[in-house]
């Protein structure tokens, strides 16, 4: 008996995905050729969605590959011919840094402990691009929308890249601030793993462009220039996750029939449901101290020496929360608060607790 | 009301997908974790049985990627410092080609023309990596498995890459001639697109690790070194398309049960009715004039002047044939023949064409 599952991805799914895979089979869609009409029209109805769902602007283009662990790589290649700048707080913020040394650019770090967020934004020199994780799945820290916005003024030559992939569709970007915005759909739209989104403005497509024309390898079929010029044609470079794509059009149908602002608020009122609890809790507490750090969508709990009643009672009511990500396992839960996370589920974590809390 | 679709690639799912997809919903595996046993085991027994499938010896591991134009990218990436050398007979193998020359490789080619094979392996100088494109699908080109085996006596140094994309299952490869070999599920393995299967050796693996210490950049989280050392644990670096993988391992094991002597057996038996009505067709004849060069999963149909009469007829009785292949377009037909297409499908394929050129 599963009553919800706070993985943090792959997630839980959104209830209407098991229809939308009931239809596509019905349509055809898993064997779709992706250089059809019928393909197109996917593509553009999920490129649409996008952009009303997350307001971006048409100076942006949104492309699709396989993973955002795909784009950290696609966004390095494309995007940096020397060095990047990583603002590293955690597992995630640390691997974009070194997907940057592999493909051998020289990236600098500012580095805080995990569960820490940045006092400033200040670093030495003018980097190329500047990566930020917006919201760090390893530990729960969620980087302010008004830090992440405040890049570029004091950078304004450098690329501001934004991971928001157990974020989005939840924060508000300010889209003249930010350049590069990716995403996983496993995470908060609730989907099957197997897609990445990845949203570029001019400035990106224009540096990649000229680090072609510089003879810089930027890749084969994942370029930007290459995944930009299909993109034109609502298409992809090569056979993609058509039925991954498909259903992406449908959830964000879904979305937008729901309203950002509804699922917005409603994943502010299940965060505080939480957090409110773990503030005067005796078995647990946040792991991210700084209340302006907090993330709303991932909710990292230190479990002090209660690992071992905590875990057994919530599965007994069929709550499966995500483990603490690496060495964490051992004493941190994670709770993806995602749109696919009812009210009462969310209710019914914290009624748990509380009974177990009162038990001990 | 479809009776068969033909388009080689994404093509008709195979039979049992459809029950597989309701099994996996119901049973969680869209949203599993790709860290936990229920993964591994799902890795596992897909690699388990691909190895049964296809004879796969013990010295060659399988990874997972996204597609096989993605390891069109990452063979070259991996195993090349600064040559390979292709033979080029259509648009997919001078793709492998290009790739090389984006990665900034000095790729070499022995071309010839759309719907011819090679007479010779000879070519000049010890290329690092030999691509050879098995199966043509733009042109329905299939290299000989002689061919294909005679490379390694006169190459021994070289790597022998084979993409098998649109023939596996069918051939049966002998593992001591090559070193590299691959495939995505949207062709012969009749799954939904969006994963590709890349079978490799201890020397390509030891080649991609000599070039990762002479500071080569091999890629970042799709390395051979890293994709190798998370299937040691039955894991793949990324989040996976893991709906896709469980599909594959399902529908593996469907192949095992029906036998790859009978699916190889079944598919002489389609391609030989549709070859057999082709030779002594007044409306069309086979684009592929040398019998040995012939494919039997992709067959290529040219129409001489009667595609306006030959498509809408078999649309009309529900199949739906593949276009041709760029320019080849306005006068050719392919027609898929994977072991989700049945003897039935074949027989009122040839029956229709039939009653077109009776009625011409």
């Amino acid at each position: 008996m599963t009553q919800a599952n706070f993985t943090p991805g792959p997630s839980q799914l959104y209830f209407t995905v098991k229809d939308h895979v009931r239809r596509a089979f019905r349509d055809g869609i898993p064997s779709l050729s992706h250089r059809s009409p019928t393909f197109e029209a996917i593509f553009e109805s999920t490129t649409v969605g996008l952009r009303e769902l997350l307001g971006i602007p048409d100076d942006f283009s949104i492309v699709f590959v396989s993973s955002a662990t795909e784009i950290w790589e696609r966004s390095i290649q494309n995007l940096v011919e020397e060095s990047s700048l990583h603002f590293v707080n955690g597992a995630f913020s640390y691997r974009y840094f070194e997907v940057a040394q592999q493909l051998m650019k020289k990236p600098m770090k500012v580095e805080v402990a995990d569960g820490k967020g940045f006092s400033s934004n200040e670093a030495d020199g003018n980097p190329e691009l500047i990566a930020l994780t917006q919201n760090e799945t390893s530990t729960g820290v969620s980087l302010p929308l008004s830090f992440v916005h405040s890049f570029r003024q004091r950078y304004p030559q450098s690329l501001i890249a934004v991971d928001a992939v157990s974020s989005l569709p939840y924060p508000a970007f300010d889209f003249n601030t930010i350049d590069s915005l990716f995403f996983s759909v496993q995470k908060g739209f609730g989907l099957p793993a197997g897609l990445g989104v990845w949203i570029v403005n001019d400035r990106c497509i224009a540096k990649s462009e000229k680090l072609l024309t510089s003879r810089v390898n930027i890749g084969s079929y994942h370029t930007l220039p290459s995944l930009i010029s299909f993109a034109k044609k609502k298409q992809t470079p090569e056979t993609p996750n058509v039925l991954g794509l498909y259903l992406l059009s449908k959830v964000v149908e879904d979305f937008l029939h729901k309203g950002i602002t509804a699922i917005r608020k409603e994943t502010e009122y299940r965060a505080a449901l939480l957090y409110h609890w773990l503030d005067t809790a005796q078995i647990a507490k946040p792991f991210v101290t700084e209340a302006a750090f907090r993330s709303n969508t991932v909710v990292v709990m230190e479990c002090k020496s209660a690992m071992d009643k905590i875990i057994p009672a919530l599965n007994a009511r069929g709550l499966f929360p995500g483990d603490g990500y690496g060495k964490a396992r051992s004493t941190q839960l994670r709770f993806a608060n995602f749109p696919a996370h009812s009210k009462e589920q969310y209710e019914l974590l914290v009624d748990t607790l509380n009974d177990i809390q009162v038990k001990s």
